[in-house]
């Protein structure tokens, strides 16, 4: 492990590299912040072994620096702390091509992004576990030092993560894809159905679930969401009008009654899907899924996940919506194999519960 | 409870209706579907007490019809059952216009539809539970006969359901913003990630919660879906239509790089997101989420949920999602309240895990 650590930026994700670097044993972890409470925070909570009164200090002597400062900064600060000492240098900004331009070739640079998923701020809610069984981004360029590299590399396992490598620009058209469209998309939906009053009914009081499901990260914090929106503005652009071209053509089948083309549609959403599964689950093809209704009190979830560990039915994904306090909620959850779902759904209707099993993918 | 009931159409639907009036004390029920392998399932589950050879036979006696046959069929099926007989008549279709413009005002239709969001088909997936909690969509018209109306919504009521009224067009916008564009987003979200190979990097194998979350209802049983999208394609359209402009504006936001536009956009997401949450939760602002990674084996869950049953701490959304064999899943669960939260986080940290804690709305 590493024998010095420096931390520029005391937030949610820097605390717990801190929290994470001593739990797989880095020998000293110094921090810095221009926000001393929130310096003084992931200190008291062990993150670092001390606090840097200025950024030089925190970078001189480090073998390596996780600059975790918001997005926006990054391309002026990450060649500030390169020029600041010898280190190696790391970022966990979730853009790559500005700041990967900033550091010019510099070999001692290697960009980083951990997908963790938390949009909370703070140092008070880091945990080591943050990056546990997350993808880490990496972004070496032609002119990476291949040593610089390793040791990033192996920073990261020793967080947990699991290191991807992947050009910088790549790495912003992949997550404008897999991340901010998904996020634009459920801000525009949310914001959609949020202003069309029809005929005095509120369509978001007779929401589904696939709309409170396809909402969860709308409204997300804008002091992060602004800047990232920023940051890839021109791939995430181009994303959107590559989307509206594909709503327009989906509109004209309709206009055109094209059953054909809607079945295609569907059918390949549905061999896309199950790539995407493909990547959690070794056999997608096998899952089954289970709807039961619930009440709305402590236990019942309990009862149920209690039986079916007793009969060692693995539960592999598992979901409460909850609909209100006086009509419970809908429980969805994934079993691999139909002899699997079958045992379940039997002990769930001994329990006096209706079920209703299917195949997540048909 | 209904003297006599007929139920057309024996699928997951009309089962499930059959089941749940038998033990909502239903006098009898008799069943008809020209699919006479479905019937025969259906009978043998005991959704109803005998199977009619002929529409004519099942309709002739009742006092209410549900007709649960595919959308697509409702329109020429259900005049045909109003003329068979002096029942009250209610279908489960989930597009309402068309069929009400085909029953012309016969003031013993009452048009229905049931939001039990199941995708399944067939006689074998049905359960009495099914509608518990639901919202079942009652469309009376001007010349809908009052005791009808009546007779149905004691029904749906007595099946566990929460009858709410609607005017048919209004039901059939608002089901296209609040389900058939989330449906269509999805198909189109996931297409568009599919189709898009990034220097050889699969933005599926990249993909994060969000992605995944929103595209659990892509590739959705399309036999359903086509006939769902074609038959509120005219309504369907407009959403799409109203959504591209939409995202226009934002990609000109972005092109401007116009931080003030984006952060209210965000803000405005946020407060209907607050609204949408306001229907299943009475205080919104006091949810928080805890964040929890787990490993991947059976009793974990039955672990966490029971020591936070123990603690009588109310569990009001749960949501695990598997990452890989390997390296887990990451748990997300919605609890009322800060206390509840500091509690609920204790007792995992004393199980061993890192818990990040946040309030679901800013």
């Amino acid at each position: 492990m590493l024998d010095r650590l420096a931390v520029v930026g005391t937030g949610l994700i820097g605390t717990s590299v801190g929290l994470a670097a001593k739990r797989a044993g880095t020998g000293s972890v110094v921090a810095f912040d221009p926000d001393e409470r929130s310096l003084a925070v992931a200190v008291a909570r062990g993150a670092a072994d001390g606090a840097a009164e200025t950024l030089e200090e925190a970078v001189g002597g480090a073998s390596l620096v996780v600059v975790a400062a918001p997005v926006s900064q990054l391309p002026a600060l990450v060649p500030t702390v390169l020029a600041a000492g010898e280190a190696t240098v790391t970022d966990v900004g979730s853009t790559k091509g500005a700041v990967s331009a900033a550091a010019a070739g510099n070999g001692r640079f290697v960009g980083g992004h951990p997908m963790c998923g938390s949009e909370s701020r703070g140092p008070e809610h880091a945990t080591a576990d943050l990056f546990e069984g997350a993808t880490w981004f990496l972004t070496p360029v032609a002119e990476t030092d291949p040593a610089s590299l390793r040791r990033v590399h192996g920073f990261v396992s020793a967080l947990g993560a699991t290191p991807v490598a992947i050009e910088p620009e790549t790495h912003d058209r992949v997550v404008a894809l897999t991340s901010h469209l998904p996020h634009a998309l459920a801000n525009l939906l949310v914001n959609q159905a949020g202003a069309n009053r029809v005929e005095g009914h509120d369509p978001l009081a007779a929401a589904g679930g696939s709309l409170r499901e396809m909402t969860r990260v709308a409204g997300a914090n804008p002091r992060i969401w602004v800047d990232i929106f920023l940051e890839n503005a021109g791939v995430l652009g181009e994303s959107l009008a590559d989307h509206r071209r594909r709503v327009e053509q989906l509109e004209q089948a309709l206009r055109a009654r094209d059953a054909g083309f809607l079945a295609r549609w569907i059918g390949e959403a549905s061999s896309n899907r199950r790539r995407l599964l493909a990547q959690a689950f070794p056999d997608p093809g096998a899952l089954q899924q289970l709807h039961v209704h619930v009440p709305d009190r402590p236990g019942v979830l309990a009862g149920i996940t209690q039986a079916l560990g007793a009969a060692r039915i693995n539960i592999e994904d598992f979901e409460l919506q909850h609909v209100s306090t006086d009509r419970g909620g809908n429980l969805t959850l994934l079993v691999t194999g139909e002899d699997a779902a079958r045992r379940a759904a039997d002990l769930l209707e001994e329990q006096g519960y209706g079920v209703v099993v299917e195949p997540v993918l048909e």
